[in-house]
């Protein structure tokens, strides 16, 4: 087969947009030959184990699937009896995002929370927890956070954690998407196991494929006493990969050498470099009109353009509205986010700006 | 990452146990870098839609999902109302393999029919192809039949149109698993499309992992008026891959120069390379006690050994018993496997029969 | 069987704490005796589409079921493919009090949105009316209203056919939850088909279990082309009874002579005795402290008492706080609510307010 | 309302055809008038906590529904993992007759197996009782047999013990579906428990509305480690009745003063006096061309007739076919089955046969 795509494409639309690392692409080929038992029984599987294990210490389990929406929805039917609801923002993946999925398949139900910063806490956990006992209201059993957020904002250790201890005195556990859950390593600069396992999380939706695989998530039972029946969910849930072993050794570059930790850091520093442009333009007048709509914490720029400005920016540069309405837009980096990409989007939004 | 694994494991397990074909592989690499659309809207997707009509014909549909048991539990919800069940073999994979997916995520009922050689057949299909109109009954709205079969037969032209012009007749349609479909189409000697869509089928899970690639299997709709929403039930059902074209590459480089034929055929001769010399053995005596139990139509040769065996040839060969009750086993051949796997195969089986 | 409940105790809790209408009672027993063919051929069922009939006009089908979730439930799932999701107040039954039956038993999302009085209005469905076209996104594909609201609020005919008006431009269809639809009817003083199948509304939920029914619920299709496979869905969904004939007799009285709208102007009528008595006073001064939270256009009444009347209250008459954080409280009146229980009740919190 | 059906009209077609027994529906009356708590926190409901305690004994649990398949599919769900599977007889009521609702509701697999006279045996339950730890296959956990079962028959003690001690030998649990358990205990004269919850059941339905109510089953849990969540998940599965004094009644009635005894005891006697006098008329050659399909144990007749005759004698008595193709029929006696019904009927099928 023949190269058939434009090698000169880049943008700010998300960070699944992007290829494959090149030390991921290598871990598939290394992983590639001979034969391997089939369903996970392979050796790289099996190093998966340990590489998650070096991360978040002895008595998780790792349970690799195809993509992320898998990895939440069974991550949280293993938390759930089936009368169980999860408490989330509106703003997850999981309420927007999913196609309906979590209830679909799942069966479960959300209660989705408004929030301003795609946050929760526990003032705010509790406008939907309450009602245990009372069999007419689908019972609040889980809690579920995004890390880093779907608005680019980081929990800190703190919060986490405060959230943890609110949702298990209250008789739920605390399920985390990670997705982008280097970005917030790569922010907070804290080991991943600070504010997972030992903040008080219990199970873990542990992104790859924004991070740099070719395609990958990760269930990881961080608390094996919080969830149960993952080895049949996966199947069940038609998330059982034939070959695994092509997922596990993604996974195994990825944790080793900190390529995870890299990746992030990069994507991480170009949504800075982008937002501290953008700020010095607005600073010196030759970015006019801006408005930023949430700290940049991680590897996304939200802000609000004048009507008409994106449009036209996304001839050069695809990215997403975020409220049409308002005219907010998302600007996400990844891993293989350049300076120059940098660069060159902000001279051409100071033209644009110019021109508006 | 350094290779874990040892590259001199070869078997007869199955043939997901093989590798990446360096053609698929290539592929990836090919697609790589850059930015493309996620889900599905990249230049290697749409070429894939081409691939595919050149094989099926204007106006069928392809949608790209991780695995079969995906693309066999989505493509059948399309076809059926809630209230619709599957008539099937008790072998299928879809009944025996799918760990409940078609029950618990597609919320259909299968009617499986006991055969003798894994094929269906209008008497067969009447066991339960009754009850239309009386809603105490799950309605039999779909035949899925699996083509090669799960026991290693090949359903003929003839015999595939039989079972959709029966379907058809009763107000059913025509699913087809096509895990191996290669397989059967290298065995037959027609296009692809003769045995499919031209006989009746009206939705196909084309199979990609069993033959050469990492992972892949599409949704092929051949009658567009019997399938509906598998743009939304994708997703719905967990199986939108983001980074959509390095399935979709793998599937262009698959159906490129007859990869996929040329892979079949090689398995399918393997095969019959081993049947052969096992039937030449048992006709000289250096292979006593051995009775085939299915023909070897495709890639599988079924067969019954004394008890005992099974389990010493395993200690060099991986595969799998099929009826342990019975001593029977199944050998499995892939697009990897060789002429001296399949000769020093044949030499160790004689080995353990003559010792036992 | 003897008598063991205390024949004195009544209270405003619900309408469903009261028993069978006496004209009901004899319509089972009239029903009884001899052989009826069983799920719904009988001669009791054939009358209930009559009597429906009759109220809704010709073309419309009758499906009668156990209770108002199974009503719901199913309806929707008539109305809905299996991506599709549904539009709804946050007050609305199927949101708050089905112990998640929507999302676990029919597989579909929720949308809800705010209100103040628990009805919905063109604009406020547009805060959920988009994303058609984007698989990520569960379809809203149908509005849900509920009349009269469980704020014991009531839709005028134009508001629900503004609202069905947008739904229909949209491509959505809409669903009416008429669990006190009787009610609704004699607050209106029209016909019911008016602020119905008048009005643009698809399928329906009838009411009959808070009007006087011992049990049963009438699922409405007033529109065949917005609701497919009843039939079927009512039994897959567990809600078709063997001895129809005893739950189509009860609507056959309900719908005979009136009785569905003497029982709910009754109703109404005892709720506007209870509202004008404490609105009287208030004005005097005997009922301090009270604030009416919600209109009283139905058969319910909303207040926010001073903390601790109430429970009080609640030890002579049954009542739910709406909201225990401000002091809301519900009142619902029944068919079988005398003038004296108001009375009695008016008088004691009199009293109540007068000790607090 | 007025009387609409034919008194005369009579039948052997099911048990579910009759009406009300007068003790029945007068403990309907007995339970209307005033208030009681709904959703089950009513006396009538305490109340059959405890007639339902002095069959089995303490520590068992009762819940109400609406109907069997509702008690079945429920009940089932409470023993089962989201991943677990159901062996039962191909002639279950659960495989053959619920419209597919434990595969679309409840979401788990069915692993039917053939049986001659509708009993499952520990051999027979072996075809299916393997594949633990598989997550490929869904896994069997649970055992459901129907007692007195679809065919006719019944399970002795001792087979019901056997059952027990083999599902729970392999870690699989017990479920019996008594929608005629009143017809068994009738006909094996010992206590209700000595065949269910001293045998091993874990979880029963027991049936109310073939035995003469109006409407109602029930989910008793004989073995509370076997079943987990029933409160919840009858709201959830759309079960539970908000009136439920009027369910809760019957069942006290139907438990009181032995009636669920004697009226099971007058339907078994009825089938049997059919059965003696089809056996006089065989041997005396007045009932020629006859032959029965299964033992006559509870309150069925199964028997074969030359072709032509069941439909001829069909217009004077409703019953169905059993076996279209072999002219095989049921006929059902139910409580209100009188000797001159089946004395009737006896001679309208020597007539038929004559004219034959």
């Amino acid at each position: 087969m023949t190269q058939l795509h434009d090698l000169t494409l880049r943008g700010f639309a998300s960070d699944n947009y992007s290829g494959i690392h090149p030390e991921i692409l290598e871990a598939i080929v290394q992983a590639n030959g001979a034969h391997q038992v089939a369903y996970g029984e392979d050796v790289y599987t099996a190093r998966l184990q340990e590489v998650f294990v070096e991360q978040f210490g002895e008595g998780i389990e790792a349970f690799p699937v195809f993509n992320g929406t898998g990895a939440n929805v069974i991550g949280l039917q293993s938390m759930l009896p089936r009368w169980g609801a999860v408490i989330c923002t509106s703003s997850a993946h999981i309420n927007s995002d999913e196609g309906g999925a979590p209830e679909y398949v799942g069966g479960f139900k959300l209660l989705p929370v408004a929030t301003l910063d795609g946050k929760l806490t526990p003032d705010l956990i509790d406008q939907e927890a309450w009602g245990w006992g009372d069999e007419h209201r689908a019972q609040p059993l889980v809690v579920s956070i995004t890390q880093s957020t779907e608005l680019g904002t980081v929990y800190t250790v703190e919060e986490v954690r405060a959230i943890a201890n609110h949702a298990h005195k209250n008789g739920m556990t605390l399920h985390m998407d990670g997705a982008r859950i280097s970005n917030a390593a790569a922010a907070l600069g804290v080991p991943v196991r600070a504010f997972t396992r030992d903040a008080g999380v219990d199970v873990l939706s542990f992104g790859g494929t924004k991070n740099g695989m070719m395609l990958g998530e990760c269930i990881v039972v961080l608390n094996p006493a919080g969830s149960t029946g993952l080895k049949y969910l996966r199947k069940t849930n038609m998330q059982l990969s034939s070959k695994m072993r092509f997922i596990s050794a993604q996974f195994v570059a990825l944790l080793s050498n900190e390529l995870w930790l890299r990746n992030a850091r990069h994507a991480n520093a170009m949504a800075r470099r982008l937002r501290d442009a953008l700020e010095a333009g607005a600073a010196d007048g030759s970015v006019p009109n801006i408005a930023f709509t949430q700290a940049t914490q991680a590897n996304a720029v939200f802000a609000r353009l004048p009507l008409g400005v994106a449009d036209r920016l996304r001839k050069s540069f695809r990215f997403y509205d975020w409220d049409e309405q308002t005219g907010e837009v998302r600007w996400m980096c990844g891993f293989d986010t350049s300076e120059a990409d940098i660069d060159a989007f902000v001279a051409a939004l100071k033209r644009e700006l110019a021109a508006s």
